[in-house]
Order: structure tokens, then C-alpha cells, then sequence
């Protein structure tokens, strides 16, 4: 076991911060006397998402707990859900059958023990308690918090400024929250910086439960590949921890310059210092933009795909976007050994004597997402049918099984001609 | 029956708001063509209260409508009292046991049936289905109202705006007062003009469950003998349903000129067009108001202790306050029949050789709240002992079985020497 300060050290990197520090400092050296983990929770949604690098930041720290001997708690909010995310109002949607939720928790974990150690790590759901509770009881943890407090939560305070309806549902929620906390008597609980006020609610009822509070620690929440918005799904800017190595790499490589240093710190596994290197040399211009990009986009594929993936990954990138000796992108991926172009089925019925639009082509096999989108790439002259450039819109072509369309440099599909 | 007509005339006469006006119409065409009563539902609190004139205002607009033949159900919020009155944070008060509420609710009904019919009443409690809620159907409900509505409320502006503090769960009353409604399914709810939110909250509770909502009803507060705040036993500015009908009756003679019409409207069964005889006779000055206090006092003391009574305490008053013929105060209450003065016991131990301190016998009667009110009240030649006047702040004195205190004109004690 790692002294009090070697984990501090690891436990504080990167951490946007920790609430209290000596808190922390107490609870791990009680620890490493007796020999007790501390109890880390992080809470789940129970839907079934695609978890992406913004995830892999808590995850990752997470992965740290375990690694220096600690009990990571990964709390499913199963109930929360069968009432609805506040923010979306939708409180009649249907309450999700336990099989579901179930299956959920598997989509969710088949994903996180990428990161996390799957021994050490227990799973709970939020529904054993709160099912049980009574009107009584969450009046009386109602009664812990005044309202005001809940206005000062950044995104309450700036709906109600705007006049954005705010459930009182709502304002239950960080309470339910914080209560998992004393039901789970957890000594850590970490989450991205948005959740601080719901996590900071947990300590006010763990002390209220005569629990020693929690010690919250918030994280930085990863920009997406736009370098802007937050990483999520909905904003479509972001890096699936199941995306194929090619698909990683390649969106890490589109991110801006800017947050480079930003996804070296947050989402490699590079010690700090090789950081702090790398900034100072792209600072002083002694290290190449585009090769540390390369870089990063290796580090992150071989977390999650290995070395072997990330070298290849790294080829197909290059053959798509470096101009070799007069090949084509398609002959030079030919020469990557494992790649594989991904496949789409165009059925038959599509075709109508044989041939089929070219612009249906685009659409079907998601190269375009309408028509028009369609129409304006081939007059950007940017699609090619095996290697040869589409130059009208109005084209119906004959494909065969096989056939490559290639939509700008990096985008490839290989044509299944299907039943 | 009474038609729909003559039963709006009777329940409008006084109603602060009907809201809305033409619903309650419609209800009472129902009733009146369906023969069946409407369902009128009026919230108590399950503490053992003194009701007094202020209670009264809705208590006699119920009894009007059990007179039309409708249907009063009084509500005991007991379990409202298990969290504690919002308004004085104090949640962790101990549940009060069922026999407790039990209790302080037949305190409640034996007061409230010197008005209510007590055939036509019907008792609910509101544990009954509060005590099988779960947290899911809290945050149903609680989704129904957003933070700015509820911070609409009057009290929760205002303390808002001055940052007193609002517990969490204060916002789960007028949802709680609401869904009351729904399980009582009630037609009409009643209530002081500081009940309007939470009645109305009963309306959009009913329309989510898919009844007809509830006609709201708001009466004015009756101001206490001050004239100025609400009457209530805190403020120590009420008369009491209960109290003895000398005091009473002197009670009433004590309100500023001022608020008589208020009185006569509020607290008694005078017809709408005796009232506008006598408003119109004391502004024109033809009617004196000393003489129309008078009848206010006799009429109110009629209705809850009936007309032998209210002509004695006329008496009392009447002896206490005009000088007749050189007979002291207490030689004209000896004429009265059926008279008592109250008796107090002033305990042995009270006394030194004999004697006690004339201060000590004024506070140990209630005659003076503190020592210090005592002696002005002696400096101010207030106080006779036996019709004669006490002159010394310092006199210890041998008082009797049976001798008489008397502080101002009004206020009488009989001493009794107890072991």
C-alpha cells in the first residue's frame, strides 16, 4: 500500500478540486492504518449509453482508487429514472422495467470495466432505498435544505433568472443524490464539476445521519472533438470507447491544437511531467503540432484497443490523409495489414433495372445524411466510386459487390450488394 | 332545497373570492337537480386550539352550507403534524401519538359543534393516505408546480426577499393541502384569504387526477380585539368560543369603534340589511356607537351561550362600568342573578405571619403580569381590596376567605386562603 502522500499526489492530479483536502488526508490515513479501503461512489444513469472519453475522465480516477486498493461503488440511479431526467420534464415517461435497467447496467459496465477493475468494483441500485421511503422521510430530508440554497445551484439560479420553468421535482433531486451518500456511507464521492452542488448535498445528510461526511472531489469536464462544447452524444462531438481504432484516431486527430494539452492531461495516461514537457515544446515551437496530435491519438487508442491497433490505426490515418508516391488512399490501405473497410449492405430492392442513384448510395450507407447533403458532396467533387470521381448528381449507376465509395479523404465504405 | 339562486345569495354573502364564480353555479345546479349535496371541505389542524371568533368565520359559512344540505368534512391534518408547522422549522418535533390527535381533534369538534351541525359533518384524517405515499408519488406530485410558482406565494415572496430562510419542505404543503382535495374528491374547499394558494394548488391537483376541480372559497381574517392584526391566541387579541359570557361580552366592548361593522358582518347572524341600517345610523350619527357595541356584545354572546346569558353579562358590564346610584361596583354585581365572580386560591405558604405582600396577591391572581406592572398599577389607584383603595406599593396585608381584588373598574377576583 502506497503511503498517505504518494496517494494524495495521484489522487489530486488533474482533480479541479477536493472538498476538503484534509478531510481526504484523514480519511486516508485512517485507512492505510487500518488497512480499510475507502469507500469511492460514482453515480450511474441507468440508461444505456455509448460511454466516451468525457466519461473516461472519472473512470479513469476511479481506475486510480482501485489501483492504490480502494472500493469503487458504482451507483445505478434506477429510480431517478423511473421518474425522468428533471432537465427534460418528462416525468410521465414510462418506468423502466427492471430488465431493462439490468440491461442497461450491463451496456454501462461492459464499457467501464475497460477502465475499471471489475474485482474491485461493486454495483448498487438506488431503487433498494428509495422505494421503500415514505412521504415522512423525504420531507424530513427536505426539511435540510432551504430553498435559496437550491437557487444558488448554477443551473437552477440561471433558469430561474430566465423564466425556464423549474420542477419542484426537480429540486429533490440533489437531495436524493446526496441521500444515496448515507446509504451507501460513502467516504469519497467524485463526479465532473457540474454535480458539486449535488455532491456537497450528500455531506450535509451524511452529517445530519450522524455519518462522517464525504469528501467530494469534481473533476474537469472534457471538451468535445469541436474544442468547445462539452463531450456528449447529443452534441455529436464525441469519442466512443467502443469506436474502432481507425474511427478514434481519426476524430482525435480533427480536434483543435488548442485542447491538445487539455486531452493529454485528462485523457492518456502520460506522467505529468511528459506533459508538462510537451506543453513547453509546443509552446517554444521545438515540437511539431500535427506529430504530438499523432501522438495523442496513439496514447488514447492504445488505452482502449492496445498497441498493435493504434499502429494500424495510425497507418490507415496516413494513408487517407498523406500523399504517398501517387497512390491512392485505397491502394494504400490495401497495404495495411488487418484493416478492414467497414461493409454496408445495399439490398435489392434499392436498385431499379439493375442500377440505383448514386446519391442513395451516399444516403444509405451514411455518407450523407439527405439528399441534398448527397447532392452537395458530388458537386464538391469529393465522392469517388472505386477511385473514380462522381461528377453528376443525376448519375444511376450499376454497383458491384465489393465496390468502394470514398467520400472525401477519410470516409470508406465497401458495397455488399444484399437480397 | 333552496334554489341555486337563494344558495348563492347566502354563500357569497361575506366570501372574500369565489373562484370561480360560475363553476360553483354550475355545481349547484347539479346538486339541486341531482338531489345530491355538495361536498365541502374545510383543513384543521390537529392541535388541541382555543377557537375563537377568527375560527368562527369559516365554521358559520360551513354550518350555511349544511343548512342548504350539503356535506362539511372537516380534514385533520395529522399527518401534517408528524413534520412540524412549516412556518416554525421545527421538523424534528416528536410525532404526536394517535390518541393525542384523537383527543385534540374532539377539543377541536366539541368547539367547532357549538356552530357546525354535528350530523352533517364528517371527520377525516389525512394520514390515511399521506402515511401510504411513496417517494415516487411525492415526485409526481411535485412535478406538477414549478420553484416560481410556489415562490408566488405571498409568505414565500416575501421571506424570500427578506432571505428568512424556507425550509424545502415548506414547498411540499400547499402540494400536500392539494392532493387532500383529491382524495376527498371535494366540491368546494373554504378557507381564510391566506389559503387561497394552497386551495387553488387542490384544483390543479384535482385536474391532473381527472376530477372537476374544487370551487374555491376565500373568507376574510377577522382582526383580533386590537382591531388591527388577525386574532389569535398568540397575539393574545382573541375572544374565545368558550370563554364565560361576562367576558365575552367584555371583550367585545373593548374593540375600537372602528372595526363594529367588521364584527357585526363576521361574528354575527345579523341579516345583511341590518347591518347596512346600522353602518348608515352610526355614520349619520343617529345611532350611538356605545349603545351598538352593546348589541354587537349581546349578540355575539346569544350565539354561543344564548339569550339568559348575554342579558347578564350585559348586567356585569353594566355594573362594572356605569356608576349607579353611589353602589360600588362590586355591591351592583351582588345584584346580579346567577352572577359569579371567579375565585382564586391564594395557597398558605403564600403568606408571612399572616400576611402576604399586596404585590404578590395582584400577580398571583394574573390581575398583573410582573411585580413591576403591579406597583403601577397600585401608583395609579387601580387596585381596592374590599372597595377600598390600596394607596402603598410596600403593604403586606391579612386578606380573608372571600375578600375581594378589584383592579380598574372591570376586573374582579374573589380570594379564597388555600392549605
Amino acid at each position: 500500500m502506497k503511503t498517505v502522500q504518494e496517494q494524495l499526489e495521484i489522487i489530486c492530479q488533474e482533480a479541479e478540486e477536493i472538498l476538503p483536502l484534509e478531510e481526504l488526508q484523514e480519511k486516508l490515513e485512517r485507512s492505510v492504518a487500518s488497512g480499510l479501503p475507502l469507500r469511492i461512489k460514482y453515480g450511474v444513469d441507468p440508461t444505456a449509453p455509448d460511454l466516451h472519453l468525457g466519461h473516461a475522465v472519472p473512470l479513469r480516477k476511479l481506475r486510480e482508487f482501485q489501483d492504490l486498493g480502494h472500493e469503487v461503488i458504482l451507483l445505478i440511479g434506477d429510480f431517478t429514472a423511473r421518474i425522468g431526467d428533471p432537465s427534460e420534464r418528462s416525468i410521465t415517461r414510462p418506468q423502466l422495467p427492471p430488465e431493462i435497467i439490468e440491461e442497461n447496467a450491463q451496456t454501462y459496465t461492459d464499457q467501464a470495466f475497460k477502465i475499471l477493475d471489475k474485482d474491485k468494483t461493486t454495483i448498487e441500485y438506488n431503487s433498494n432505498w428509495f422505494a421503500k421511503m415514505s412521504f415522512e422521510d423525504v420531507l424530513k430530508l427536505a426539511a435540510q435544505f432551504t430553498v435559496a440554497r437550491l437557487l444558488e445551484r448554477d443551473d437552477f439560479a440561471s433558469r430561474y433568472a430566465q423564466e425556464i420553468p423549474i420542477g419542484l421535482h426537480e429540486f429533490l433531486y440533489p437531495i436524493m443524490q446526496g441521500y444515496d451518500s448515507v446509504a451507501l456511507k460513502s467516504d469519497v464521492e467524485l463526479g465532473g464539476t457540474d454535480q458539486k452542488f449535488n455532491m456537497l448535498a450528500g455531506r450535509d445528510l451524511q452529517k445530519y445521519f450522524g455519518q462522517e461526511p464525504q469528501v467530494v472531489i469534481t473533476l474537469p469536464i472534457l471538451e468535445g472533438v469541436d474544442g468547445v462544447k462539452r463531450m456528449s452524444k447529443s452534441q455529436g462531438n464525441y469519442i466512443g470507447l467502443t469506436e474502432p481504432p481507425e474511427e478514434m484516431f481519426g476524430k482525435v486527430m480533427s480536434i483543435p491544437d488548442s485542447i491538445m494539452i487539455r486531452y493529454f492531461k485528462l485523457a492518456t495516461c502520460l506522467p505529468e511531467e511528459e506533459v508538462k514537457r510537451i506543453e513547453k515544446g509546443l509552446a517554444e515551437g521545438s515540437l511539431h503540432p500535427a506529430e504530438i496530435k499523432r501522438r495523442l491519438a496513439r496514447e488514447i487508442v492504445t488505452i482502449y484497443h492496445g498497441k498493435e491497433a493504434a499502429d494500424r490505426a495510425q497507418k490507415v490515418f496516413d494513408a487517407k490523409f498523406k500523399k504517398v508516391s501517387g497512390k491512392t488512399a485505397v491502394e494504400q490501405l490495401a497495404t495495411i495489414e488487418g484493416f478492414e473497410i467497414p461493409e454496408v449492405v445495399l439490398p435489392k430492392q434499392l436498385f431499379e433495372s439493375g442500377k440505383i442513384w448514386v446519391v442513395k448510395i451516399l444516403t444509405h450507407c451514411g455518407l450523407a445524411k439527405t439528399n441534398s447533403e448527397g447532392r452537395r458532396l458530388i458537386q464538391q467533387r469529393a465522392v469517388r466510386i472505386n477511385n473514380e470521381l462522381v461528377t453528376s448528381v443525376d448519375l444511376d449507376i450499376a454497383v458491384s459487390d465489393g465496390d468502394i465509395v470514398q467520400v472525401g479523404k477519410r470516409r470508406l465504405v465497401r458495397l455488399r450488394i444484399g437480397n
